[in-house]
């Protein structure tokens, strides 16, 4: 540890949600195999699959992350790999299947609520999650524990400038503010560009997309690493 | 005007944005208008808008409002008014329409500009606007407009308590808050209800949805009214 950790003392803790708080990408991971299976008259299933992650980036910047954006990108593949052959109510299950997403179980990742619960009161608790605004929020209303966090932050993309500026619009000095997620991309190495501490807590999946590779990483030198969650509550016992 | 509003200064300015900043809604009515001609075949257009209204509305609290829950809705509607029968093709189209929306260019409203310039400085400007997150944030990157604002806040929902969280969050005291926007629904009434001042703009087409009837705006009173944003200035200077 370097002695800036020592010197001044943590206040702000942020967690990333999907897949840090929550199990996620397997919510997408299941519509999309309804999906293949839907198609597997016209091409077989890897051939669908790299087809829809190549639509999903494509139109990344036009419909963002979550769950309309990837029904979208559903349709036009199902309609582009069907050659236009698909039927009116094969998109209509695309359709549904969007539905089914949006209102899904939230099921919690382990320790998540124990740790959260023990936090509360002696650090301001956030969430800064990526994706769309009413997915996020229903996903944090059907958790149950959104009433624990201090502040909840909806973001459209986590660079080191959208962790800069909820630090600037909330007055936290850098050396106050632990960010945790699961994803390297968005939630650890930005807040290492900008000098603010994160730890990774990686999920046994992880999008394709946010994966980072290993020159990239390495340039980093030895980042902290959870295994679960609860790791914070030792961890942050040895800080004080 | 109540002795209330002399004893303390305003200080910091909201506006919507949709209709308020920029025309927006016919972004929507003309996307509709090219949907409606498609699905001529299947059914007359009343018959369609109808049905598409119906169908947005139902779908609003899964897909929220915005580019990509129209789109879907659009879809929807197109696959139950035509019994399946859509070709990929055509629902293809409804995609590129959802993908022309997304980039439309943005159409300040007349006096918009120089209003807000010669508030900069001299209040904290915000904007407030509902809907999805990268379709409000994109429309704000293309207005050229976003730096003369203090504050952007992009909401899922303008109840009466989103506004309550926003003046808390930023530790802003009621009596030094005003909100202009064009939505009765939306941008006047939820303040109203939390006693902050808020000034009606209203825009020549709005949106059914966000329409209030007689009896329930009665209960109001009078509800301060420009017919333009420029009507802004002089009415601050009566202020002060």
């Amino acid at each position: 540890m370097s002695q800036t950790d020592n010197k001044f003392g943590i206040s702000t803790i942020a967690f990333d949600a999907d897949d840090t708080l929550w199990r996620n990408e397997e919510i997408f991971m299941k519509a999309q195999e309804t999906f293949i299976n839907m198609l597997t008259d016209y091409h077989d299933e890897d051939y669908i699959s790299s087809h829809l992650a190549e639509i999903q980036v494509r139109n990344l910047s036009l419909f963002g992350y979550g769950i309309k954006g990837f029904t979208l990108s559903m349709i036009e593949t199902a309609i582009e790999l069907s050659e236009g052959r698909i039927r009116g109510h094969e998109i209509h299950n695309i359709i549904t299947l969007a539905k089914d997403m949006v209102a899904a179980p939230i099921h919690l990742l382990p320790n998540v609520v124990d740790t959260i619960k023990v936090l509360k009161g002696k650090y301001q608790l956030m969430v800064i999650t990526k994706g769309d605004l009413l997915d996020q929020e229903g996903k944090l209303a059907r958790s149950g524990i959104a009433d624990l966090f201090d502040y909840i932050e909806i973001v459209s993309e986590k660079k080191p400038a959208s962790y800069q500026e909820i630090l600037t619009r909330y007055q936290i000095p850098k050396e106050t503010f632990l960010m945790l997620g699961n994803s390297m991309r968005s939630d650890v190495l930005p807040l290492l560009d900008i000098g603010v501490k994160a730890i990774h807590v990686p999920y046994h999946s992880t999008w394709a997309h946010e994966q980072v590779d290993d020159n990239e990483l390495n340039a980093y030198g030895d980042i902290e690493t959870f295994e679960n969650i609860s790791e914070l509550l030792p961890w942050l016992a040895k800080k004080t």
